[in-house]
């Protein structure tokens, strides 16, 4: 195989880590909009820690499509 | 194995990503109108937390599928 | 297969791990959020164990992601 | 396939076990959290049992980054 | 495929049953945490049952760490 053949394969790998990365974030919000709307009041207060949840989650995400790029490109 | 054959596999697995991404965003979805069910009266102060939450996890999708066009159009 | 052409596999394969610790990092987050909205005047108090959760979690992610880096540039 | 070759997809496919151990890491931490925001007066005598799990996750994520490290250097 | 070159990826995917086992023992650390925060007089009771399912999951994830060390070298 040679080598730009094996970079196709390796950024559509890379390309699904980052579609995994998707089903923590979605996680994330789901469990917040779930409770959110059970007990609204409350939801304001901890909107710091979701997006400090979101923006862990989404990095990893983008860590995986950074390396896709990577592999593709450099 | 050439290159075009590469292109082929390398575009198939990326969209396993993008796929994978939609159960993220379904999550999202899910939790959300499970709960809005619940209490209709809180769910429209709860929409622009689902849109940002929804846009993050559809990002991450539709990374995985840029990848896929990149993979088989550059 | 050459060298240069499995980096771009290995790489591939690494950020698939890196998504994959996402999904970690959203349950520690999703379970925090999903309890602080039910019972929010405890939750400062527990915030200590989350963020040791959330970067043990995210330790490993970057872990992975360090493994593609080396995979590819080292 | 020469040797060289092999230890990068190796490497890669170590990785992915990496990012899977964090999915155990959050299952620990994510659970404490939902219980213990519940219960918090509780909280603090469990920690300990608490460590115990996370630390036995966290093992089993280091083992497979040690098997990459092994791989790509030994 | 020669006989090193598959040495490498054999503990690669050995690896990957390694980082997988720390789903199960945090599935086991997780449930114990959840029910022993609700019903904390009753844990240390239960505590001798929680080594031996942690311990048996453990084991299985450096059993697939052995099987790493064997086919590297052995």
């Amino acid at each position: 195989m040679d080598l730009e053949a094996a970079k196709m394969i390796g950024a559509g790998l890379a390309a699904i880590g980052a579609g995994m990365a998707a089903l923590g974030v979605g996680n994330v919000f789901g469990s917040f909009l779930e409770s959110a709307l059970r007990n609204p009041g409350a939801a304001d207060g901890q909107q710091g820690r979701l997006f400090i949840g979101f923006a862990a989650a989404e990095l990893l995400g983008l860590l995986a499509f950074v390396v896709a790029m990577i592999i593709l490109f450099v």
